[in-house]
C-alpha cells in the first residue's frame, strides 16, 4: 500500500499539466472545466454527505429498538421509520423553504415563508450555484430528520403512536426549519456572529429540548421512580443498541464532513478530512472517557454509557469539528462523555425519564459543544455562543411544551395504564416485535 | 439505464471541450482534463453506485431473516449469502456479456451470446468509453443479484436449499441478463422506445414473476391456508425486518442514482441529486400511505406493512426517478404502498403464499411504477410501457415455471413434511439461528 | 453550515479560472487545475475508503456478537466499540509516525520513531503531496483498528476486559504500526522486493497472529475440549453473524479500493474498479468453496463455514486484489474458503480454541493469499513472499506472545472459571446482552 514511491503519483498528476508536454505553450486554458468540476465535486459531497446522514435514520431505529424493552419493540421501528418519512414529506412541503427563506422571511431574520420546495430542471441549468440545489435538498433534508430521530427515544415506551407523528410533522415542518433559519438561513443568530459548524445545537440540543418537554408533560414510566428508589429497565438488546451506534457513528462522517458544503478546491476537501479525523477521535474519546469513568464509578464497564459516550462525543465535536486539533477533539469529546456518565443519574434525580439518554447526550453533549467552539476557533466568542445555544434550546423547549400540553389536552398523548403494562407493540402495532422469544415480565 | 447510447456519453464529454464549441479558436483546448476528469467521475458513480447496491444484499437478508420463524432463520440467511455469491461467479462467466452482447446476439435483438466477460487491462487503456469497464461490471453485476435476493424471501420456509440455488445459478446466468438485454443491451424492447430507468420491471417485477412462478408449483406453507382461513405466521424479529428495509433504502440511492451512469457533467450529477430526492421521497411516501391505510382498515398501524409500503415506493420510482417533481414522486411511491397493503390478501385469497410481500412488493408495484412513467416522462407511453412490462413478466414467470417445474419433477424442490415442521435450519443447515432462545411452536 | 456566504464558494470557483483575474491573458497554461483535481479525488479515495473500513468495525461486532453464547455478547461488543476507540487515540499518538517514520527511524528501516500525528493545517497548504494528509491518516488508522478487531473474536468468552485493552493499547501503538512500517512505511521488507498491497499478511496474517498467541496463552473455553471430544457452543444469533458478513464485504471494498491511494487519473481509478471485482469475485468464491465443501463433508451446508469462508476469501485476496484476472481471483478466493474449512478442525485438535475461526479467516487464509501473489503479479516472487509473512507472523506472534505472557503473570488475563460459566457479561460488564430472552444453560 503506501510507501514513499506515493509521492510520484502527485508528481505525476503535475507532470500530466506542465508545460513540458508541449501542449500548452499556445494555448488559452481551460477557464469552464474548473467550475463545471467543483460543481460536480460539492454535489458528490452533498449526496455522499447525505446518504450517510439518511443511515443515521437506521442508527437511532436500532439504538432504540436495542434500548426499549421487547415489548415496545415494533413500536420503536414503526416510529422511527415513520418520523424519517414525515421528515422526508413535510421538509419538502413548507421545511426547506422556512429554513432557507432567501428574501422571502415572514417575519426578518426570524420565520421564513413557508412553501414547497421546487427540484431543478432536469440535466441543471444553473452552474453559478456552485452544486445541485437537489442535492443540497437532499442534504438539509437529512438533518431535518435527525431533529426528529432524538426525540423518538426519550419518550418510548408510554406515548401513543399518532400524537408523536402529530408533533413529529410541525417539528420537521416548522419548529426546526425556523430555528435553522436563525444561523443557516442567514437569519438573526447568523448576523449576530454565531457559530455551529454542523448542528450541535441546531440540531442536537433542538432535538433534545422537544424531547425534555415532552418528556416532563409526558411523566415517567409507570413504575420507574417508585418509593426514591430507580427501577432499572434495561434494553432488549444491546447488540442491536451497539449497531445503531456504529451506524450513527458512521453516519457521523456525512453529517459534519458534508457540512463542509464544498470539496470543489483542495482547501475544502483538506478541510473534510480533518473534519472526519476530529470527528472520529471526539467519538473514540467520548467511549473512552465513559469506560473509564464508569469503571471507577460502579466498577464495573456500563455499555450503554460507553455508547452514549460515543454519541455525546460526537454531539460535541459537532458544533466545530474543522478548527480543532486532534488532541482538542480528544479533550472536547471525553468532556462530552463525562457529561452523559454524569448527568444521566441527574435527569433519573429529576424523575425525568429519559429511555434512552437522549436528552443527556444531545442537549447536555451538544450545549457544551456549542460553547466550548471559541477554545479552537479564534472567530467565535463565548457569549454569543451561549447566547445561541440558550436562544434555540429556549424556543424548541418552549414551542414544543405547548404543543405538547395542547395534543395531551386534546387527544392525549399517553398510551393507557394497561397498554404500558402490556406493551405498546399490542395496543398500538397489533404485533410482536419477537413472537418468539420470552416476553419479558409485565413489569420489567 | 445503459444502452448503445451510453458511449455517446463520452463522445458528448469530448466535444464538450472540442475547438468546434468555438472558444478555443485561438487555442489549443485543454481537451484531455475534461475527458479524464469524467472518465472518473463517471467511474466513481458506477463504484459507489455498486457498493451500495451490494448493500441491498444485506438487506434483502435481515428483512427475510426477520419475517422468517426462527426455525428458518439460518436457512434464509444461507440462501441469501450463497445467492449473492452465486450471481457474482454467474454474471461474470456468461450472464453480462448475454445481457451486453454488443454485436454478438444468438438471436438478434432477442438472445445474446454467453461468454465470459474480461476485465481490462490494469491501468486502463480505453479513455474512449468514458467510464471503468471494471466499475461497470460490479455495477451491473449487483442489479443481477438483487433480481436473485427478490425471489428468495417468497419461497422462504419450505423450499430445499440446492433446488433454489440451482434455480439461481438459472436466474442469474440465464433468465435475468436474456430479458434485462431487450432494454439496457439495445434489444427489442429498447428499439421499441420502451422505459425503466432503473429496473422496476426489468430487476423488480422480473424478480416477483420468478418469485411467483416458484410459489406456484411450491404451494403455500403447511397450515397456512386451512378452512378457508389464513393463519398468520408472524416473524422472528421486527427490528431484523426493519433494519433490512433501511439499508434496502440506503442502497437505493445506488441502485437509482448510479443508473444515471454518469456524473462527468453538471446536467448528470444534477441529475443523479434530482433522482436521489424523488427516491428518497417516493420511499417516504409509500411508508406513509400504508401506515394510514393500515391504520384506516385494521385500527392499528402494521409495521411490516409499513415497511413493504417504503419498499413498493421505492420499486414504483425506479421505473422513473429522474422526471418526475417531488409532488409526483408522492403521488407515484404512494399508489405504490397502498397497492401493497390491497394485494397481499389478495394472494392469500388466491393461496399463493409469499412469506415475505415481495410478489406485490416487487412485481405489482414494478408494474405500476413502469406503466406510469409516461405521467411524468413525456418520451414514453403507456401502450409500449405496457407491452415492455407484460413481455418480460411473461418471459420470466412462463421461463420460471418451467424450470421449476423441471426440479419439482426431477429432483424435488419441497422439503418434507417433517423437515418443514421442524424447520429448515434443521434439516438443510443443521444448526438453529438462535439456539439460545425459544424455538416458538412446531406450528407457528 | 449553509447560509448566505455559501454563494461565494461558487463564485470563487468561477473566479479562479476566469480571465478577469488577469492571469489568462499571456495564455499560461491551466497548469494548476489538473493537480488540484487529482488531489481532491485522491482524497475522496480515502475519505470513502477509509469510511468503508470503518464500518467494518460495526462488522466484527456483529459477527463476533452473533457467534458468542448470549452471556458474553455485551462484553464482546463492549470490546469492539472499545478497541476502535484505542486504536483511534493511539494511532493518532505515536502509531502513524511509527508506522511512517519518513526520515524519524530509530533503528533504520525496522522501528520507527514514535510522536504524534498532527493535522495539517485548515485550508491544507501543500498540494505537492497529491492528497490531503489528513484523509490518509484517517484511511491508515482503520487499518490498524481493523488489526485489533481480529484478535477479539479468538479470544471471546474467557478473557478479561481490562487485561484486552491493554494489549489493545500496544497492539494499536506499538506492534502494528513497527511490521506494517516494514512494508509501508518503507521499510525493509519493501526495500526487499515483498509485496502485500492491502494487507493480507500486514493486517490480517498479522491480526490472526496475535490472536493465536494470545489463545495459547488463555487456553480453551471450560469444556471446550473434554475426553478427546470437541463440544460445539454454537453462537446466539446467526443473522448477526451474517450481518457481520456482509458489513465486512461491504468494507472491504474500501480496504482493498482505498488501497489503491490514489484515483485522479484514469488508470488509478480503473484500478481501483478492478479491485473491487476481484475482491468481489473471491468472497463470492470462497463463500460458494466453503459451501459446497460442507455440503460434500457433513451432509448438510455449514453457515458459519459459509460465512467465514466469504471472509476468507476476502482475506487471500486482499495481498493481491489489483493483478488477478476474474478467473484467477475466484481460484485465490476459493481455495481461501477451503482453507477454513479444512484448517478449523485442524486448530481445534491442537485445542487452540479459537471461538469465531479467526486465525483461519485471517491468518492462514492471510499467508494464502500473500504467498500466491506471484500467480498473479510477476513482479512478485514466491520466496520473498515466504519471507515476508513469515517474519511479520513471526514478529507479531512473539511479541504478542511475549505481551500476553506477561499480562497473565502480573495481572491475570483470564476470567475465573465461575466468571466464565455465568458469563463475562455478568461479571465484567454488568448488564445482560439480551434480558427478556432465555439465557441458555450455564454450560452451552
Amino acid at each position: 500500500m503506501k510507501n514513499t514511491s506515493l509521492t510520484a503519483v502527485a508528481i505525476g498528476a503535475l507532470a500530466l499539466a506542465t508545460p513540458s508536454l508541449g501542449w500548452a505553450q499556445d494555448a488559452t486554458p481551460s477557464v469552464e472545466p474548473a467550475a463545471h468540476t467543483a460543481y460536480i465535486l460539492n454535489t458528490v459531497l452533498f449526496l455522499i454527505g447525505g446518504f450517510l446522514v439518511m443511515w443515521m435514520a437506521a442508527g437511532f431505529a436500532m439504538l432504540e429498538a436495542g434500548l426499549v424493552r421487547t415489548k415496545n419493540v415494533a413500536m420503536q421501528c414503526t416510529k422511527n421509520i415513520a418520523l424519517f418519512s414525515i421528515a422526508s414529506i413535510m421538509f419538502y412541503l413548507i421545511g426547506y423553504n422556512i429554513m432557507y427563506p432567501g428574501d422571502a422571511w415572514l417575519v426578518q431574520d426570524v420565520i421564513g415563508g413557508p412553501s414547497p420546495k421546487g427540484l431543478e430542471p432536469v440535466g441543471g441549468d444553473d452552474l453559478a450555484t456552485g452544486y445541485s440545489a437537489s442535492s443540497d435538498f437532499f442534504f438539509q433534508l437529512m438533518f431535518c430528520a435527525t431533529t426528529a430521530s432524538i426525540v423518538s427515544g426519550t419518550l418510548a415506551e408510554r406515548i401513543k403512536l399518532w400524537p408523536f407523528l402529530i408533533f413529529t410533522v410541525l417539528l420537521t415542518g416548522v419548529i426546526y426549519p425556523i430555528e435553522a433559519s436563525w444561523e443557516w438561513g442567514a437569519g438573526w443568530l447568523d448576523d449576530m456572529g454565531f457559530s455551529d459548524f454542523a448542528g450541535s445545537t441546531l440540531v442536537h440540543a433542538a432535538g433534545g429540548a422537544a424531547a425534555l418537554a415532552g418528556a416532563i408533560i409526558l411523566g415517567p414510566r409507570i413504575g420507574k421512580y417508585k418509593d426514591g428508589a430507580v427501577t432499572p429497565m434495561p434494553g432488549s438488546s444491546l447488540p442491536l443498541a451497539t449497531l445503531g451506534t456504529f451506524i450513527l457513528w458512521l453516519g457521523w462522517f456525512g453529517f459534519n464532513g458534508g457540512s463542509q458544503l464544498a470539496m470543489g478546491t483542495i482547501g475544502d476537501v483538506t478541510d473534510v478530512g480533518r473534519i472526519f479525523v476530529n470527528t472520529n477521535t471526539a467519538a473514540a474519546a467520548g467511549a473512552l472517557a465513559a469506560l473509564v469513568l464508569t469503571q471507577l464509578m460502579y466498577g464495573k464497564v456500563d455499555l450503554t454509557m460507553v455508547l452514549n459516550g460515543a454519541l455525546a462525543g460526537l454531539v460535541s465535536i459537532t458544533a466545530e469539528p474543522l478548527a480543532p486539533s486532534i488532541a482538542q477533539s480528544i479533550f472536547i469529546g471525553a468532556v462530552g462523555g463525562l457529561i452523559v456518565v454524569l448527568t444521566v443519574p441527574m435527569l433519573d434525580k429529576l424523575k425525568i425519564d429519559d429511555v434512552v439518554g437522549a436528552i443527556p447526550v444531545h442537549m447536555f453533549a451538544g450545549i457544551w459543544g456549542t460553547i466550548i467552539v471559541p477554545f479552537s476557533n479564534g472567530d467565535a466568542d463565548y457569549m454569543t455562543q451561549l447566547i445561541g445555544t440558550a436562544s434555540i434550546c429556549g424556543f424548541v423547549f418552549l414551542v414544543s411544551f405547548v404543543v405538547w400540553a395542547i395534543l395531551a389536552a386534546v387527544i392525549g398523548i399517553r398510551a393507557s395504564e394497561e397498554d404500558e403494562m402490556q406493551g405498546l407493540d399490542n395496543s398500538e402495532i397489533g404485533m410482536e416485535a419477537y413472537p418468539e422469544f420470552g416476553k419479558g415480565s409485565q413489569f420489567i
